[in-house]
């Protein structure tokens, strides 16, 4: 497990085209800058708008990353879809490709599905790829995917598959939930990532391996800083910190947000295009936004313009 | 407006083979056995299991029962996903095929998107497929889409795209909106489907335009007959005879007993195969179901065994 992805990392939003297309270019250039940052490329994921990309247009991207000379041991794309045939697909390339792991999500499209049907699901997938190099990290995301990965649930694919269910990550917002994943399945091995930021110094202070954050995306260095310094004594004092400008972006629609930022810093307009059904911040929320974080001493800096 | 599609139509409920595959001769027998009872095709719903099945798969479905002979003008597949070029893809297709029409659900992964974001992503659809053939029927499905289509955004899209936008399936289960949509946007020729048969006489007294029906997979042809006779003096009683049936079905995970009462009167176990994360009913759900249907004079003739 030495070689286990860990620490902080980011689910990389998508740079679209004038024609609606994922720019690989500035997409390739956006990685390097976060793995510059030592942040983790958990591409393709929410944040990452990566279920309004089609199947192909995502096995595009992560051969774009790898074959731009990325470092794939620092990769964990999302591969999760409503179907099993697409999941298996998108898992088995990036296996193929070398990636450290790959975050997954239910499928998400039936509510109030039972676990034996989740637990043959995620079997179904671990069994097609058939490959002892899979790492897959569950996706506990229940505001967005309304269907949960419940401890019982992980206790099960833990038994089943020790060695290809390697962790999670857990965007429910509720502390009570991640420590109580932590307390289960910490102590064998299964690394625990919180979903933001706001839960780092808890999750590693309660033997977790890191955090997954949308503001990753943003606030490379400082979130890094953190991790790497949590036993340090001014550990509390920089979590505060990280939630002071975590609590900015979380006034406006998050995505649009961190792209209106990342436009902002990189003075490249282009990047505050959203995929519909998502629609960018209107300028006033753009304005808004950027003159809340200059008055908190925020700033970008290192995008390529 | 006189070739569109009305009546009764059933999302197709979709056969797997002992591989996990579609079995697309047995979906097109099933598609020939509802044609003959008169049922339109909207396959490729929830009911079909549509979002568990690839865009490659949902591609050769289309082609498998158009290349059998069957006729598009009384299908109605289903072509939203999430992501706008594979619905794009899918929509495509069905129109070249010569489908009557498609039934789309809105991008379904975000949860709380605004109006403006789901009129961007229905107009980018309509601009991208760009075919004066195209009829779309939006999908309003709250319970599992958990995303709505509203009155409004109705409003908004007939206006900018009123030969294109040609109904609404409501699936919401609640008469009152089934009322508003057929009050508000009947008149002006949208038409409106009720999303089980429950509601098939009222939303015919109202000026809709049929239903499309999970139950209408196995209650074909007293379905249908309600829609033929629906002005005569018993459609009353004959509306409270499908409601009897439906109520069994209700009492079960639909997809699973759907595809049980198929088994049985096929005398065909693979009938019953799901893909997860869903899950067979099992025995003892099997046998309670075809109980209550036979004590209530119900069984399904003319199956291919």
């Amino acid at each position: 497990m030495s070689n286990r992805i860990k620490g902080v990392l980011s689910p990389v939003v998508t740079p679209f085209a004038e024609d609606s297309t994922v720019d690989l270019a500035r997409f390739t250039t956006q990685c390097k800058w976060l793995q510059a940052n030592q942040i983790g490329l958990a591409f393709l994921g929410t944040n990452s708008e990566a279920n309004s990309i089609s199947p192909d247009e995502r096995i595009a991207m992560i051969d774009a990353v790898i074959d731009a000379g990325l470092d794939p041991s620092g990769m964990m794309p999302g591969t999760g879809s409503c179907d099993l045939p697409t999941t298996v697909r998108l898992t088995r390339h990036a296996v193929d490709r070398g990636c450290a792991g790959v975050l997954m999500l239910p499928p998400f499209y039936y509510k109030g599905v039972s676990d034996e049907g989740l637990y043959r699901y995620f079997s179904e997938v671990i069994q097609q790829v058939g490959d002892e190099r899979l790492n897959i990290y569950l996706y506990h995301i229940p505001p967005v995917a309304q269907v949960s990965i419940t401890l019982p649930l992980i206790e099960r694919l833990l038994k089943s598959y020790p060695s290809v269910v390697a962790g999670v990550k857990d965007s429910s917002g509720d502390w009570n939930n991640t420590q109580a994943m932590l307390t289960h399945f910490a102590p064998e091995g299964f690394d625990v990532f919180a979903g933001s930021e706001t839960f780092l110094l808890r999750t590693l202070r309660g033997g977790g391996a890191g955090c997954i954050s949308a503001t990753a995306n943003v606030n490379a260095p400082a979130i890094h800083a953190l991790y790497k310094s949590w036993q340090e004594p001014d550990a509390d004092s920089q979590q505060q910190a990280l939630d002071k400008i975590r609590q900015i972006f979380q006034q406006y629609p998050m995505i649009p947000a961190l792209k209106s930022a990342i436009a902002h810093w990189s003075t490249t307009s282009s990047w505050t295009r959203v995929r519909p059904p998502l629609v960018e911040l209107d300028s006033q929320q753009h304005q808004g936004l950027i003159q809340q974080l200059e008055a908190a001493g925020f700033s970008i800096t290192g995008l390529e313009t």
